[in-house]
């Protein structure tokens, strides 16, 4: 695993673990992001400033890489017209870009993909999309994105559906969702350096005794988490939202926003 | 069932078949497209061009509709950026259209949702979305979005996966994937009256003893085919493309365009 | 009253102080900008970032909003090209979510769409619009789309000519024009409160002897000024800008910007 | 008057019309449209293809040009982003271009500006603007931003308040509006060849004696109608809408389209 | 020589003509343009309208191909925002391809990137740029960017100037300039099949003895015109334009459009 | 020369140089840039915030003007999509706005328009461009504009092909680059005054007796600079790149900037 990676959003909350994460496992780095990069640059590190909706300039920056670990776009909710451009469009660029150099996407996902699925059921990686709002679906689309360039292209392709990656857990959620920065780091690292990933799906959390999610494709790239959020229970565990829909659902806070049902979906969608 | 339908991509090959179906069953139309309407307008039906990026103005169309039956947009596999706009940024205008009418949504959705997996498996509704294209992708993607805004907003939605709907099937593969002018007129109807649909997936199919697909919603709605490819069989069986990969995949030729795999990817997403 | 209020413009001068105003009366509040609000909200106060120029974010925003008034755009003479977004597009976004919601809009309107009047006449509100700029010429088409939308569909709107609100008038103009910030926001919360006010126009200036404006429709609203710039007179009277088209008319140095007439058009249009 | 004549919308139906009529006038003509021209052209008249939008190339377009009979952009009611661009961008270029020119604008306004006053008042040039729509709104911003080139600039500009152009009158309504084409083309010319305008605004339609509208500035370019619509009314009186809304005022069918009203705006705006 | 051709503006008059003459020579072809391609496709040939602004598309459409033969974009005068995108920018897509691809291009440059050069001198292909419009510079900018790809990158690129391809010389200045269908098609077919060629520029025109130009690369591709202009001079040379601009300049007409010198440039730039 | 000097990009490094500069020299300026003016103004300058990609903006802020001082747009290698704009739209825009003024442009052109020339050649300001990069290739495009505007419309231009400008020298290759403030703000001042230029190309260096340049333009305007990058020499002169991509050509390190050649070019274009 001798080419350079890419790494996306290298600016931003996560890039800035995973940059010199990366740079010190002896990885060469192109760093982009389209805004500064705010920290000191490793010796096997550089930084471009760059947009994701500039495709030719993307496909340029990513000449040569063997990985592309793409974390940059909207990491929030917001209006669809804030997230199209740089999550839908911005997507593309990537994967034409891994095409174009037979390289694999480590891709940020999210559990906001699968966000609308209640709390009281686990879920394995498999299991059908229930998005909680555009930034979801935006995410949903681009693990489809990575089944349709495995599937046509042989592009390979691992999207991280991360929980929730803080320095430490703050609310009752994240003793479920919690990715620590260091299991992260972990996870990311072997992305790259397995052998052959296919197209798979890893929820990205820490060993979490009170999590939701199951089966899934760390097997394949030998990963698994070192941390637990479960140290911090006794300190969180009271500590709720008191919004009923965050309460209810994966997603959490993301599913209250302009949440406007009276009752909640059924939970089965075969329910004739 | 009294509010008007709106239907867009009325000027097209399938609108035009429905807008004077539709009308017959006494239904008010509003007819929409970017292209002219060709055909002659039935007393209860009225035409307006737009375009479905204008956001604006798609939600003043919908304005007291009860249902929207959205088969506008590009319907072909095309470049990535030509299909963004009117599939994508086109099918949030539809949903937030009818999130604010309190409206249904009929979603002309595409076996290219699901044109990767194998001939020889048998589909339901609920397996993993396997796109064949930007097409595909974007169906699959709008497919997505009636679940969010089911599951947050309570908007139904009813997703037709058409096979191909064309006068009569032309080869081999519409054995199984037919779907008569008559069964698609039947099968919107049903939509549209139907007391409740929830988020719904229909395989739009005529009664094809071939088919791949089996399982789905229908029966919520109440429509069972009338037609059939089977009495075609004998004329069509030997019409086969020549590619291997548009034969060995559900998508057809739509697989096939740009293919660069050496090998098939393999079936099951989970085989660590 | 108890629908809550959108105020567009909320981080802009005059918005930080209706903000505090509005909800100290107890009205719900949605405050939006394309900018951050700098200050602290208020417990019935709720602040989103959104750009006036996306018509569907706009529209969600207001729904179920009883009021919108509307302080958000560009407020000073800018190129046209500056203007035309915000002011025409994003008015034009404005009106649309008010017709939707069956809301009134309280549209801050400005003198310079009448600034071209000379000084020395007095004015009805009635009296012909005269801008005195891109600016001025943007407010007056925002007050004419409200006359359209109060004729086509009865949405209700109040245009304020604006003077000057600043936190004191600081030149000789000003002792005709100004408005004290206490004024605007009694004037803003009348217009809400006014049980109905069809298409008015209302002077946004204090109780100022110097006035150049007389007839207008505040008594359907009940507001009267409370402040005068009148005590200011004695310390700003021979401040004087010093240009002779400034001098001249009432919209002051707007009317100076790039002037290049050599003589002062005509008093009478129909001065045949 | 030597200068050559820019005439916008060439190949529109007015446009036409315009051509041929003021070159057999011995004017020097450069007709522009976004169209192609479909005539023959003139021995003093050229064609150029031109965008309204792209005002680098107008401004070019219009060097040297004494008058701009500006008949370019949107003619009927369309949805207001196809209105934006050629009717409030466009019109600004013809503005820009002839301030820089020193020359006049000869500007195809609408009755569409006053279209909400009921037909039972009769109209002075000075009324109220009353539009009835995205496009009445536009020639009203048209009117006003020639006011503000007049007063800021001394731009002259005669703004032509069309009733209804047609080769004849085709029902009741235009028993009032109707504008024949010989009167028009001579209405033009008058426009091109008077002396001074200053900013006058003229009513432009034919002799009828149904005529809604009044006190005008056509004595300041000595033009009087030929033709006339009387002759025409045993033929089209009692050839009516059938729209109450469109009996009712001025503007006609415009005013019906989306019409939202349960009754119909009180007539008087200082009514408190 | 086996890699695919890539032709853009294969449905123009050139394209048209070296489509069906590049596909007899062997070769397999990939065509695109912007308009569907009016002919008949030959075995080894295929089609797929694409838009030259699209980057990425076009990137794509390039893969695995030996040679970009660049004929797509505007080929006339025009208002320079029609120009910028498909020739600048369009031209930027086609460079990144060929660097991408190790591909060669073939540039259909013209003879107005050096219009401005007077009649009366004989040029060599390295005489200074005097391009006669915008479509002229923007040749001239292709040109340069061939140089920079080959400075940098390598990237292979033969820039033909050409002078009036057409089926037969209609005027005095073709008797100059006239590069016969055939001569072209074999000048294509020997830049595509040249062992190398550096950057190279060779005059687009058949054997005319009454050429202006001399020196170029041709030698380099080992090819010579076969047809000539001069058995058409009895016919065509008194047929003048009558305009002393364009009989005074190698561009002809194109240097006259819009030209408003009082007196022509001095010949010799370095005259201090 | 009493007519008023625009000056663009008047906030960056060397507008903030040449404002003080030329407003010392009793020149009437107008200073513009995207970004506001840091500096206090001159009481003979005035400053308007303004975007190069608003054609009539700019021609508006260019009327009266004799002189068009242009140092705005992108100063560095940038992504082409971050070129086109400013350095491509924008150029065109100062050129029409000095053909409608009859004004002189003087051009910050560059040394980047001609880097690929090897450091052991000395050049001519006549010799054949070698961008080296997306920047120089625009400052050549821009050039050639001013070729295009002289000839066609008598516009006189300068274009200086500024070496390495800032306050001192701080390698060895500004040995042979550097340009003194003292000696650009002589330079364009010079370039103002002058009593005509034609179309100009002045070297933008000092007097560096290690300089690779030579015979140009500057007779006509009367200017020889007064520093010289000599007195560093001996502090400078062993302090080289490193990069042989780098020192082998007079553009420096951005002849580096991406380089994927295996071998350099061959120097003489015409080597067949």
């Amino acid at each position: 695993m001798t080419r350079p990676v890419l790494l996306t959003g290298a600016s931003g909350a996560l890039g800035r673990q995973l940059a010199p994460a990366l740079a010190a496992a002896g990885l060469t780095l192109r760093l982009t992001d389209i805004a500064p990069f705010p920290d000191a640059l490793a010796a096997n590190a550089s930084f471009t400033r760059a947009d994701l909706e500039d495709g030719v300039a993307i496909l340029r920056l990513a000449e040569g890489c063997g990985t592309i670990v793409h974390f940059g776009g909207v990491s929030v909710e917001r209006p669809f017209e804030e997230v199209l451009g740089p999550n839908i469009r911005g997507l593309y660029h990537i994967y034409e870009a891994a095409r174009r150099e037979g390289a694999r996407v480590v891709f940020a996902s999210s559990n906001h993909t699968i966000g609308f699925h209640e709390r009281k059921v686990t879920l394995d990686a498999d299991c059908p999309f229930r998005p909680d709002g555009f930034y979801g679906l935006s995410k949903a689309y681009g693990e489809l994105m990575g089944r349709l360039y495995w599937d046509k292209h042989g592009v390979e392709n691992v999207n991280l559906r991360i929980g929730s990656s803080f320095p430490r857990p703050v609310d009752s959620r994240m003793l479920s969702t919690w990715l620590s920065y260091a299991d992260l780091c972990r996870l990311v690292l072997r992305c790259i350096l397995a052998e052959s990933t296919g197209h798979a799906v890893i929820w990205g959390a820490s060993d979490n005794s009170r999590t939701w999610w199951r089966r899934d494709h760390r097997g394949r790239i030998g990963w698994a988490p070192a941390d637990t959020a479960d140290v911090f229970a006794a300190e969180l565990e009271g500590k709720l939202s008191g919004n009923p829909v965050s309460e209810r659902y994966q997603g959490g806070a993301f599913c209250a926003i302009e949440y406007s049902r009276k009752e909640p979906s059924p939970a089965d969608p075969f329910a004739d």
